[in-house]
């Protein structure tokens, strides 16, 4: 009996039965295995979103987890399909920007890409999910990702989404929105660990972009003034602009993958 | 390996990981533990809703299950911690009415109210179904509840919903909705078990509460009289008013928390 | 401990605590079981999803899983409870056209038609997927299906669904859809390998009905003309009637359940 974890990323929904097929064949190869279900919600095809997920999410994963992130509008080109090793956990992913955000988190990285098999030569009517990554996800943790084929390679080489990684230059930080929950904040890819020293509650910053306007770092969504908008930390391990009792995505018009800039 | 199996309740819903990273936090603490989801769709905050899931799927639970319940409006605030045990059953669920409906379900009620944490004091920023509940929850199935610290309390002393309980008083019956299902049928907190020897299928009853309405009480949903609402005792142990081919909610304008008043 | 799989496919929806209800009782009865959540969002009683859903699913399903099937528009009436032994696996099923699909896949089909217990004898207030399916399903995988009480009977005493099984006569194919998905690709009940050698890439074939369309047979969603719609293989085994970039269901107004009829 197999005591591997597998925790599942994907865009699939939960109406139709893609993620049943996905952990059939998991469970056929590796029986006795647990499956957690990261979500399978992600917004179709959006990388940023799960990128998001995966990083929030990792580090809460048990040691020897192995996790199957299959978000991959690239399905059926000829993509690499990436294996990461950290914080002795395993990922399988496709090369298509969605290991970014956990790339940055700490911990070492070590990267492998599977050389493509006959399913990733050209066009497939193949479901992946099913049919590749998870027999790949099976072997993985039956005999540990060291023995699968592969080369490792550095993470320079990962393609990259255009989404910028934050910066900070003079007064100006740029960051882009990776996530709107469903009360409407809108998580940054700024990690609270990274920029907690710089954004201190209390603090009065402006926001340029996407539109003028007036920001309020805050310890606490009821400290946000009415009518106002707040930067603060969200229980994910970033920061979030949220308005108190509305929706900040509506008030500003932001969405995923939308980048911001606040004067500091 | 734990056999424990942890019953999860919750209004985090489904696309976001949150309840992927409660679960993590059960699994580190107790491999090879059980999860059993009750829902996470509860509508946002809706405690009412809650309790009635909980006391409808309690009895079904397998004995020694640990459920933790957080649907908390009151997270960040000094509400206290509960643990009832019941049934052979254990429930860990904070101090906002959850549990009104269960502790009046048969059975012995024995409950401890745990000290504040540094977390509950004062407001807060972690994610305590995570942060706070989880580990609770994982001590609790490791050590049994009687070894958590905390003083056993009366339920006289629990925070209660405005909700009033059912009462009888002459010809006049009054409840509450608890629920509304997605065919419009709307439970009220009235078991079938206290109820059912005033509540006779035939007979004729009339609503004087949200409109003046008659009501029969009927065996089955193909019982109702065309356009005519029916009472009858529903798969999950309370009455419900219902339709024939309608929804009931919008026939009446009822909606969750809503009393309705009936003439015996 | 039990080391039974069972797979759950129903109508049941996310929201109710129904699917935790049966899961209960399951676990009760077979501590230790892991389950499979093929779908609990099949629109509700639509028997002809649920089975594409099923045939789509089964030959991944590990050996020995025992499959419930609860989309029973006909609970509480003197229906038939089945089981239906194929390829190494069980299914517990309503005798309402569900297993359709699944009993035309390859593989030997040995059905028993249980005797009609207390439960189903007339209307019934109780819920049959937790109050009948989930003991007899329990009792299955403890015992054997060839241990529970019941008669073998002939496929040929089913019931039956009134949408047409395909037929293809002169230059005429007529089939039916199963399955809309989200994208709007409409799943038609023609198996991948039985039509194959007469649906070949590159094929122009004709719409007839719901309207007069040509239909270019494509190998993946990308060589579909502009404006224009295809029929490919899908990943589930069935062939598809799509468009590019756009919902076919919409486009040609179908929905489950519509006949189409192609000239080839």
């Amino acid at each position: 009996m197999s005591e591997t974890i597998f925790a599942l990323l994907t865009d699939f929904g939960l109406n139709d039965p893609y993620v049943a097929q996905m952990k059939s064949v998991l469970l056929a190869k590796a029986p006795g295995c647990t499956f957690l279900d990261i979500s399978h919600q992600v917004l179709p095809q959006e990388i940023l979103q799960a990128g998001f997920f995966l990083a929030a999410t990792f580090s809460y994963l048990p040691g020897g987890t192995v996790c199957l992130a299959v978000v991959d509008p690239g399905v059926g080109t000829q993509r690499r399909i990436l294996v990461l090793e950290k914080q002795g956990r395993t990922v399988l992913a496709p090369d298509n920007g969605l290991l970014g955000l956990l790339l940055a988190e700490p911990g070492e990285n070590r990267l492998t890409a599977l050389p493509p098999g006959p399913e990733q030569q050209g066009v497939s009517r193949t479901f992946h999910g099913r049919d590749l990554f998870a027999p790949l996800a099976a072997d993985l943790a039956h005999h540990g990702p060291r023995h699968l084929p592969g080369r490792q390679i550095s993470p320079d080489t990962l393609v990259t989404l255009s989404t910028p990684v934050p910066r900070h230059s003079g007064s100006s930080l740029t960051a882009s929105v990776v996530h709107v929950d469903r009360f409407g904040n809108c998580v940054l890819n700024l990690r609270v660990a990274g920029w907690a020293s710089l954004l201190r509650p209390g603090h009065k910053l402006t926001l340029i972009l996407p539109a003028r306007e007036r920001v309020l770092v805050v310890d606490t969504y009821a400290w946000i003034p009415d009518q106002g908008v707040g930067l603060l930390q969200g229980s994910q391990g970033y920061y979030e602009l949220a308005c108190n009792r509305d929706s900040c995505a509506e008030r500003l018009g932001l969405a995923i993958g939308y980048r911001i800039t606040l004067e500091i």
